[in-house]
């Protein structure tokens, strides 16, 4: 449907848009510092409660990876008025359901529930944020279950590995490099006094930001906010995030892992890529754009119409960028050849694909196309009011603003073919690059 | 002449060196915790006084990288009893010379002045050590004499910046991947809070090394230590040094520099290698023999004799090993092909040595005559009382003990073929190792 109105009023149309999510959005910060984004949508009685902390695995000290995610287990252990476990047995019994991960950037805890159970969620988890009781036990308790879960998610998988590996070779100062569940024998390691350390200085209301999604007023809102979260004490002197920034890249870097569990070899190439940053984000929109035309729908990219359709010597191919991130990102392309064809042939394929596009420049078609495949899935995700409130919550913990978010449809919408071109001549350099080959056995070919 | 004792009693005349070397050698500590080894060598009236700081780069904090090195430029500022540049024209007003370097793993400050010149060595030391002053303007003006360093040592010279990247990709989580000069760009931010908090901190009786060589006696210089260093407050509750290490590395890494300053392209490998660990100096000795054996003495080398002398593609080999190192070191191989021989020949060509010999294992003769230059060459650097100052100073900040030191020398001869091939079998693992090449030009071939 959205394919047939190119040429139509695209901007008045996206105009319409912010203007609609500017209405219903409210924020105001609380007097000990705590941040509160209010989005109403009245559509059906429930509300989404997030609490996200600016701290995320990118900001452990050196030789505790792995504390910034053990932490978010743990905050399910209890306080003095609710028992371990009973968190999460109150929010089940008032029909809610709940979620919590660690970022490099960020930690969120959510829940969603029917509206009126909005009070009984800021209470318990305003309670938690400086009421945390940790025991030697429940720590190493629940450092087992992360190593447990660490063995399932990345020992026991080849990419996992693999992909820990190359991010640890493109960074090389920053610790996006260290892997956000931690490195083993650091887990290992971890104990309470660092847990709850880490727990004091960062789970503190000048170190959060509230997200509160769904059929609530903006005023009740703030009235519970400050009955609630109001009364906590901020840490004093909390610094800002400061992370060790890279160094220049100059040298091209290459790495293989070999592994016999590997089930399909595949080539990926990852450069160092600038991210959305506060009032200035045209450079990762035309990288935004950039990873669709080459990589992102498959079949009809630039990649996969060469290497797919054409030449059919990949199974699939792939490109992908995500702007959304406090320091450097990541521009990755990726080839997975058909069998009996090389990783190399692959690779080299993927060169050629490469060359040719930054000698030829965007089709203007193409990128007409896409511009409305992205607004038209920026419409619809409108309609899930979760991740809006979750864009908010990821965006306002990276560094970037209520009006960065606003204004990133628009600005993608803005982006040109020369934009774009310029993007690409800037990302694609080798220097500062890893390129991956995932192999199944040492009698592949010599990759490294 | 020490070629023709092969087979003579090397084991009695090591233990000769050992001996002497004990009988000369006298340690204690101080109340606060300040660790003192004195070196007697009557041979001449002067004296080595050097100050070894537990604390080098790789202890920095994440984003402050250089500043162990910044300080060490620093502590020639001035005190309240010494003004600013006055300690080295007092060292020099009696004719001393002075010395201070920075290393991964500790700061050293050395003096070398006539005997009796001692006590005003340690009043001017053990003054700096506590009582430090600095200004913003002082910290801006050396800042910018090390940044000028960094340009002439590093951004102006390939193989520096070369190595660097080697190091940043060699180590995945250890800060030894970070250059002890610092990032540039960490460099300019460096500013007089983050010298003096190091300063506070690690620059402390209970985090140094006294070592004294020369013409003294052991009871005065305890008498002199106790009146200068005696009295100087420790850190209290200084942690043991803590850094992140390694995780399992299991992919093969490459990377290729390519400038158009570089006169000479070259092959470097570095593995990653055990390094001397307190009573386990095993592993380190048969490192350091196999060094000697594939690329110590040139041409004489398993790699000299293949790649220079019987294929003629090479220029110059080499592999190298240091074991003095608090955590885990490198072991490098080096090919510099001759005009003509590509990168990818001269490595396979390596490779093909390594190959031969981890087949074919050491050949006795060599390992024979290796051990006997490894012990003359022991023998003479007993000589050189600073260099002998300059090995326990290194050895007490690096892990090591007095112990581990006096060991070194018989645990180094007593390394057999078997120790060496194990050795070998365990540190040429390709997935611990980054590849090097440092290339000339676009048009040389593609390395990366």
């Amino acid at each position: 449907m959205y394919l047939r109105q190119v040429g139509l009023g695209v901007v008045a149309l996206l105009t319409l848009a912010v203007a609609a999510a500017a209405e219903n959005i409210t924020s105001f910060s609380l007097d000990n510092g705590m941040d509160v984004v209010v989005i109403e949508d009245h559509r059906a009685p429930v509300v989404t409660h997030m609490v996200w902390y600016r701290i995320g695995a990118a900001d452990e000290q050196p030789g505790k990876s792995g504390i910034a995610h053990l932490l978010e287990h743990l905050m399910f252990k209890g306080t003095e008025n609710f028992g371990p476990g009973e968190f999460s047995r109150v929010v089940a019994a008032n029909g809610g359901s709940e979620n919590a991960f660690t970022s490099y950037d960020y930690t969120g805890y959510f829940q969603r529930v029917a509206a009126d159970r909005l009070a009984l969620m800021m209470e318990m988890e305003s309670d938690r944020m400086r009421g945390l009781i940790l025991s030697d036990n429940d720590v190493t308790t629940e450092r087992d279950v992360v190593l447990e879960e660490r063995n399932s998610r990345t020992e026991n998988n080849p990419g996992a590995l693999f992909s820990e590996q190359r991010m640890a070779s493109l960074y090389l100062n920053h610790h996006y490099g260290i892997p956000i569940i931690g490195w083993k024998h650091e887990i290992k390691q971890l104990n309470r006094r660092d847990a709850l350390e880490f727990y004091r200085k960062y789970y503190a209301p000048n170190n959060a930001v509230l997200v509160v999604a769904g059929d609530v007023d903006p005023v009740e809102v703030r009235q519970l906010a400050e009955r609630y979260y109001g009364q906590l004490q901020p840490t004093p002197d909390l610094m800002p995030r400061h992370r060790p920034s890279e160094p220049p890249q100059i040298s091209p870097r290459r790495l293989s892992y070999v592994d016999s569990r590997v089930s399909q070899p595949y080539i990926i190439r990852t450069y160092l890529a600038e991210e959305r940053n506060p009032g200035d984000q045209k450079q990762a929109a035309a990288l935004t754009i950039l990873a669709e035309l080459l990589g992102g729908s498959g079949i009809s990219s630039v990649l996969g119409q060469e290497l797919q359709l054409k030449q059919k010597i990949a199974l699939h191919v792939s490109a992908y960028y995500d702007g959304l991130s406090l320091d450097k990102s990541g521009f990755a392309l990726v080839v997975v050849p058909k069998e009996g064809i090389t990783l190399q042939a692959g690779e080299d394929a993927m060169d050629a694909v490469l060359a040719e596009f930054l000698e030829n420049g965007v089709d203007e078609d193409h990128l007409a196309r896409l511009k409305m495949q992205v607004r038209a899935d920026e419409i619809y995700a409108r309609d899930n009011i979760q991740g809006i409130a979750r864009r908010y919550g990821e965006a306002l913990t990276s560094g970037l603003t209520i009006a960065d978010v606003q204004a990133w449809p628009e600005i993608l919408q803005s982006v040109t073919s020369e934009d774009v071109m310029a993007a690409a001549r800037q990302v694609f350099d080798r220097r500062r690059s890893v390129t991956g080959w995932l192999m199944r056995s040492d009698d592949d070919e010599g990759g490294e």
